[in-house]
Parts: structure tokens; C-alpha cells; sequence
């Protein structure tokens, strides 16, 4: 029989689901520095490498979970009333649904991002992570951190990572059920760290990531190379972390992601997320670079890019970028 | 002791060089299908994987020797007169002074591309292979193709490619002194097939393509996987030819040079010929293509694309691409 996502929650949640009343939670967006590409399991999203992150400290997602008077599930996102066929809907429900099981109890999920889509950062990951950090409180599970994080990774990937604040390192694991894959928080501060959210183009992805990381493992020849590659980088990132060493963070970083957008380019068909604008970015991030200023940059599965450097260059970094507003900068430590 | 290009010239041209008077000759510039990208020699300049192109016909260079009366070695580029200082005189002495030995005899060299320098394409694989083939007639060695093939290849690795028309294959060899490391023409035509010169952008290469392959070499983790994909597309590619079958050519054509690119921009420091331009011109191409015209692109150590398609579809090609001039358009066999 196949593990579900069903049967490994029940494998853990062995008591009934308590009726709930209300229940809050805030989930961190995180940006990986060595990144999350290829899945080994499709259904519980086991990744075929480790990832390191770092979280944007009150930049995220907000759930709030409370008793439903209208007989029914009610989602809201931002505000907003989501028609019950609608695809974030549907997918918030059924991540409910693994939690609730045998309780018809009809809900009311509230979530509201605080990032401006305009960022054009992702939302499934603090999304996911609010979630369950919200059910864990409305059903009063009292689960641990790990699982809440191996939990959130079966929503998506990236959200075991939004559990956590600060540099966070996602473990690939090798169980089957995959409840040792999940994140754990790296005790690694870094005050001066930054993070510059640029944001160069819009419009809808075309191929959401779950769609791109298969078509990279299942087309891509180069893709061979990226677990061994991944591996490594994480190694050093963590290293730089440690020493504080922004370049040596900056250039893995950068590398990394540059080396997972590789294997999407080498795929079939290509898979390209960059535009004209985001190539017009990096040329301008590695103009600055070659003025000296130690700025790199990482991208995901879309068109912008997040450019790391630190405090003392952050003079010069909103010189070369003025678009980038106070909102966009984001001190990950305070 | 190790393997110079003097000293296989010298092993393969075992009599004394004789005077010579006039010589002329012309070598088509070629495009390759699949890619010549890293060394595994650099002196000799063999290559690690095997590479497939096909040659533009009359678009090349034409290189033509006579003795100077001057007392001294003089170099033409289209017409004009090159400092002896110049790199690109320089080369062509270089490469001269492999053949001359002992002979003091100084000549002028005038070569002429008539590929227009906007359409992008670099001249070095038909410029060393005019040279070659003036060489041979101006010293009159009477060499045969694949040895004068395996002598341009030492001048610049795809003017190996450059010797001959039509579609070439120049296997990568596995000899020391690299004499099997020479292009053959392949015993396939193919009437309708088409190439359409998309420059997008100007601006002389930053890191030319011998610096640029060594970068990726040696900094690439994603490198490793690229020549044993290369070995199977020139397989793929050489079956695609036999068959006519554009759709097999082109995405083999295309994803191979997309790899390749992937290889450099997976480099340190990130090494990306594509500038805002080009990335604008690949979405179009994908576009058009998604309207069901069976167009491909390539592109080689620059920002410009190369359009793969068959006579059939060239209005549509013309029509989404009205940049696209008479002179931008290939037939390579008539």
C-alpha cells in the first residue's frame, strides 16, 4: 500500500480531532539560499536535496481558524470571500481535511498576506505554514516544531521551512513516510544581514513549480548533476553563515540559483521564468558587483530577483536599485 | 615533452615549405547543431564532446596569400590594413608560422568576411579555415581535407567545421596530437532546410568563447553532465538530418544549446551571453511555435539567435520576425 498524506498524518495523530473554537498563527515568507528543485516523492513532497533559507521576520502569511455559523467551509484570502471551487480553496480544504478526519465541524479560514503580491514572492509557503501552525493550535494537537514542519512540507515543499524564523535548514530525509524530512531552525544570528526584494516584472507564472521541478528531473540531462552540486553548496553556505562571510554566502547563493534555473533552461520543452527585465537586473547586480560592492543575487521559480548583501552596503545597493522601497528591504534580524 | 602545434605540423609535413606566389581561397561559416563547448586540450584546442554543424553556404570568409613586396608580413580585414600589433594580426602570423618553418619569404594576407559583422556571427571558424586552405594552395602541400580540417582546428576549434559545406560532423578523436580530431562532411542534403540570422543585439563579447569554455570547465558543477547529453543530440541530430524531420532537429538542436548556455550561466562568475534582447527574441520564437510553426532557435557565445526552420514555414518566420532581411536568410544547399 502507497503512503498518502492521510496515512501518515493518522500514524501520528493517533486520538481523535478535538472540536475546535478559534485559533491564530503567523508564518514567515522564506528565501532559499541553497534551493529546493526535484522532488523524490511526489505525493508527500520528499525532495531529491536539502535547502537552507533564510525568513523574512514580519513578512508572511496570517490564518485565523474559527467555528463556521453557516453550516459550510469558508475560505477568505486577503480579505476576500474564495468561491468554494476556486483552486486556493480547494487546496486549503483538503489540507484541512487530513486534520479534521472524522469531524464534520464546518470552519471558517481566514488568510491575509502582509507581502505585496507586487513583491512577486510566493505565498504557498507561509500560506501553508500559517495553516497548519493554526490547526495545530485550533485542534490542540500540541505537536512539535518538526512535525508541524514535516505537516506543512506536505502542502508545499518550501512551507517546512516557513515554520521557522532566521537561517533554516531543510533536512531531505530518507524515510518513507518522510517525517524526517523536515526543517529545523539554525542557531546562526546575523544582525547585518539584508535582503533586497527587486521585483522587475509581473504577470502570472506559466508553469507553477511543482510542474517545472518535474519537467527539470524528467527532461533536463543536465539535472544529473544538481543533487551533488546542492549538497555541496549547503555545506558552504552553512559555513558562511557561520563566519559571516558575504561573499562566500553570496557566491554559493547565487550559484545555486543560477544552477537551478540551468537545469530548467536545459529542459524540455525550455523553462525559462526569466524576462528581458529580470536579465537587464542581473547584468545591473553584476555591474555594482564589479564596482566592488559585494551584492549577489538569487532568483526563484519566476521573474524577479532578491539581491543578499549587508547593512554597511545598503547605502549604495538603494543608490544602484532605486525601485527598491523601504518595504522591500528587509533586515531578517531585526 | 609535450605535443605543440608546430610539432605535429612538423610530423605530418615532413618536407621543407616551398616558395609560393598566389594563393586564394574561401571557407563558409558554419552553425553548430549540436555544440563545441569545453577542451579537453587547449593548445591543440580538442575538444571533449563531438559537434554537428551546418555551413552558410557563401557566407564566409575569403582569404587570399601573395608574396609582399614590402619586405614585411602585412594583414587585411576587409580591406583594410592591420597593425602588426593588432590580435587579430598577430593570430594570423601565428598561425602562418606554423606552415612557413625556415622560409623568410613575407607575404600579405587579405581576408575578407562578407558576412555582414551585424548579423552577429563570429568569423573565426571560416576565417582560420580560409587561411588553412590558402595555405595549402600557396605553399602547395596538396593536403587532404581532413588533414587541412584537423590544421584550422588548431587555429580555432570550429574552423574545423569550417573546411567543408553542407552538414558536418568533427569528431572529437582521441589521439594525442589530435590528427583524428578533424571534421567530415556528412553525406546528407536537405533542400528546404532553412536558417534565419536573428541579431538582436550588438556590443563586442565580453569573455570570448576559449575563456568562456574554460570558465564553465572548471567552475561548472553542472558541466559534468554535458558531454555525454552532447554525445547523445550529435547521434539524435545525425538521424533527425537523414529523416528530414525539423521537429526532431530543431528541439534537439535547441535544448542542446540551451544546455550549453545553461553550463555557463551555472558557471562562476555566472557567465550569460543573453542580453534583455535575446531573452525577448526566445520568447517570441516559443510563442510562435505555440501557434504550431515548427521554427527552433540556437544560439552560440553571444547574444543572438540563430532560427532553425524549413523553406515551408518561411512566411510565417518572415512575418513574426520582419527584422529578418533577405541577407539574414540561409538556404545552405541552394
Amino acid at each position: 500500500m502507497s503512503i498518502t498524506k492521510q496515512s501518515v498524518v493518522n500514524s501520528i495523530l493517533t486520538e481523535s480531532t478535538q472540536l475546535g473554537t478559534a485559533a491564530e498563527a503567523f508564518a514567515p515568507s522564506n528565501i532559499a539560499l541553497c534551493k529546493y528543485w526535484g522532488k523524490r516523492e511526489a505525493e508527500l513532497n520528499l525532495p531529491i536535496n536539502g535547502s537552507l533559507s533564510i525568513s523574512l521576520g514580519e513578512l508572511g502569511s496570517r490564518t485565523s481558524i474559527v467555528e463556521s455559523d453557516s453550516g459550510s467551509d469558508q475560505v477568505y484570502l486577503n480579505d476576500k470571500l474564495i468561491e468554494p471551487t476556486d483552486r486556493f480553496a480547494t487546496k486549503v480544504i483538503s489540507f484541512l481535511n487530513l486534520f479534521r478526519r472524522e469531524l464534520q465541524q464546518p470552519v471558517v479560514i481566514k488568510t491575509v498576506n502582509n507581502i505585496p503580491t507586487a513583491a512577486g514572492l510566493a505565498s504557498s509557503a507561509s500560506g501553508f505554514a500559517a495553516l497548519m501552525l493554526a490547526i495545530n493550535d485550533f485542534y490542540r494537537f500540541g505537536l512539535g516544531n518538526e512535525v508541524l514542519s514535516a505537516f506543512a512540507r506536505m502542502g508545499s515543499g518550501s512551507a517546512s521551512r516557513s515554520v521557522f524564523q532566521g537561517f533554516v535548514e531543510w533536512q531531505k530525509g530518507l524515510r518513507e513516510d518522510g517525517m524526517d524530512s523536515c526543517a529545523q531552525r539554525l542557531d546562526l544570528e546575523w544582525q547585518g544581514f539584508r535582503i533586497g526584494l527587486l521585483k522587475v516584472a509581473t504577470g502570472a507564472k506559466k508553469v507553477d513549480s511543482r510542474a517545472g521541478m518535474q519537467r527539470t528531473v524528467e527532461s533536463a540531462p543536465l539535472y544529473q548533476a544538481w543533487p551533488e552540486q546542492a549538497a555541496k553548496d549547503l555545506q558552504t553556505i552553512k559555513r558562511a553563515i557561520e563566519d559571516k562571510d558575504i561573499e562566500l554566502l553570496g557566491q554559493t547563493a547565487e550559484q545555486n540559483a543560477l544552477s537551478m534555473h540551468a537545469t530548467m533552461i536545459g529542459s524540455w520543452p525550455p523553462l525559462l521564468y526569466w524576462q528581458p527585465e529580470s536579465v537587464a537586473a542581473m547584468h545591473r547586480v553584476w555591474e555594482l558587483r564589479a564596482l566592488g560592492v559585494p551584492v549577489y543575487l538569487t532568483m526563484d521559480a519566476g521573474p524577479n530577483l532578491k539581491l543578499l548583501f549587508t547593512a554597511e552596503y545598503e547605502a549604495q545597493v538603494r543608490d544602484a536599485f532605486p525601485e527598491l522601497t523601504d518595504l522591500d528591504l528587509v533586515a531578517p534580524f531585526g
